[in-house]
């Protein structure tokens, strides 16, 4: 267990910072690089670490044993992944939920044919709230699974603010209604669409002279985002949206509720409180390159996800020592 | 997918019969047999199932897929796990903390002999809470874990109210603090010692004529099972134990509160409220059957623990449609 995870990030935005950061409590990996489609030398890092252009990638190939794949899934993750999957073994946090499909078998052509292992959509959701669906639904097979989200900052429902004619700035958070979780709690596994689950708070920096009256209502209407559920728009001073709104927390509930055959009730409840939500999914991130690396030399190869991955492999402790403090 | 696993299960207590519940949703498992200590004839099944004398079980080995062993750890599961883990696959809830190291080299030693995979300790604690408290250090090295029990009853505080003079019957509830809770859910990291999380309460039938002020005050006082906790003593009827306290409700919380490098603060949880104990339990022994099934297929010899255990192998569904459905 001495031997030491050389990570290389790719994507220096919020969660390759992050990703960085985590590294400093791992202290069985260190950091070779850093790589950007910018200028090396535009991207600011704190300590010694070096940035290298995208270009040069194919230079580390023996230098890295895990790149952590930190771009988004929109453009960056499609283009990226299998190009360095064939290269690396990678981890990424894929989460366009519709193409994961497409993305794995992309993936998995890559990272098979370099003999490589790349585990795709790890974090929180997707990540440990799948495994938290998958877990409890194949334990309590009669029952309902319930997702919640937030409280939390959308970052699609903040963008649709902003294009509001008389917006200058704005934050949207995402929620959970404490009716509907008290009613998932209790077991009377009731149906609950997204927008009877959830409510949106809105904060909104107004142009000067700007008819708020009107911008509130146009909010409150605007279609898919936010006529069907219950929003709430303040209107606050560019200043307070600086000063009280700068962080980005998130996190929510995976709750199953469901019956064993003998008619008793059972209740099972996972939630995250997370001041920082990429600080918290770069360290997730973290913990499965240690798993892509450990199961790389035990020769499973290709595209894995969260399912794929035992509870050992992410594991800084040896597993003897599991069994004996954790077990 | 079509295969059906073949499952005996070897003890017949609550877990057994929870098992054997259990398996009515699975619809990938069949029950093969019940193997039994005592005269099978004595033994009541509904359904036709067919109950066999643990002494033939050797004629089972290529009729079961895997042995459920319900066992206790007290002295079933030392005796009975390392035999039979030579001759079938197995999945057991062996929880006697301090001897997991050593009941686990021996059933290793036994599997690996036989050819088979045996999955121990499996449950929710030890089982899903180790599985959490494992994840969550990997995730926030830096933090702290809190494990919270109940509310539910304890058999070994339960037996030691009976033993006490002029009690006739009695049940014990385990009950984590409310304020512990909190303190722990607020991140703020406390030091609490086990009794400091928990409180003890306690429903007794006194004999006829017995002196309660004095059975309250020993109960109270007992070192080790109640003195360092807060305790409560209610006097109830012989009647009212059975019709409110048949039932055997548990749960509890893991929880893990951290801090990323950023020096941002998390807070994960993790509960379960279960209306019956040895149900959820015996689910949970079920899913890791299909594991340990599948494990063994793969050449996967030897024992294991929920660690070793990626969450697709315990999941009914196939790994493509987990992908697509819950991630």
């Amino acid at each position: 267990m001495t031997e030491t995870i050389r990570i290389g990030i790719v994507g220096f935005g919020n969660l390759g910072k992050g990703a960085l950061q985590a590294l400093k409590y791992s202290s069985d990996m260190e950091i070779v690089g850093i790589f950007t489609r910018r200028d090396p030398k535009s991207v600011k890092v704190d300590g010694h670490v070096p940035v290298y252009h995208m270009d040069d990638v194919q230079d580390f190939v023996d230098k890295i044993d895990v790149m952590l794949l930190c771009g988004g899934s929109a453009t960056d993750l499609p283009e990226q992944g299998p190009v360095l999957a064939k290269l690396f073994n990678t981890v990424d946090s894929f989460d366009t939920h519709a193409r994961i499909p497409e993305y794995f078998a992309k993936m998995d052509e890559a990272s098979r044919s370099g003999g490589k292992t790349s585990i795709i959509s790890v974090g929180w959701d997707p990540g440990l709230f799948s495994i938290m669906r998958a877990f409890t639904e194949a334990i309590l097979p009669e029952g309902d699974t319930y997702t919640f989200w937030g409280k939390g900052v959308s970052q699609g429902h903040s963008d649709a603010i902003r294009r509001v004619p008389g917006v200058k700035a704005g934050i949207q958070y995402t929620i959970p209604l404490d009716d509907a979780l008290e009613q998932v709690r209790s077991g009377s596994r009731p149906v609950l669409s997204t927008r009877e689950k959830h409510r949106r708070e809105c904060f909104v920096v107004a142009e000067d002279g700007a008819d708020k009256a009107k911008i509130e209502e146009t909010i409150k209407n605007m279609p898919n985002y936010f006529a069907d559920y219950e929003t709430t728009v303040h209107f606050i001073s560019e200043e307070e949206l600086k000063r009280d709104h700068g962080e980005m927390p998130h996190g929510g509930f995976v709750i199953r509720s469901g019956e064993t055959a003998d008619g008793s009730s059972h209740v099972v409840e996972f939630s995250l409180k997370l001041a920082s939500n990429p600080a918290f999914t770069s360290s997730v991130l973290i913990a499965y390159a240690r798993a892509a690396y450990r199961m790389n030399e035990e020769g499973q190869l290709g595209a894995k996800t969260v399912f794929d991955v035992a509870p050992a492999y992410i594991a800084p402790k040896p597993n003897e020592i599991l069994r004996k403090d954790l077990l």
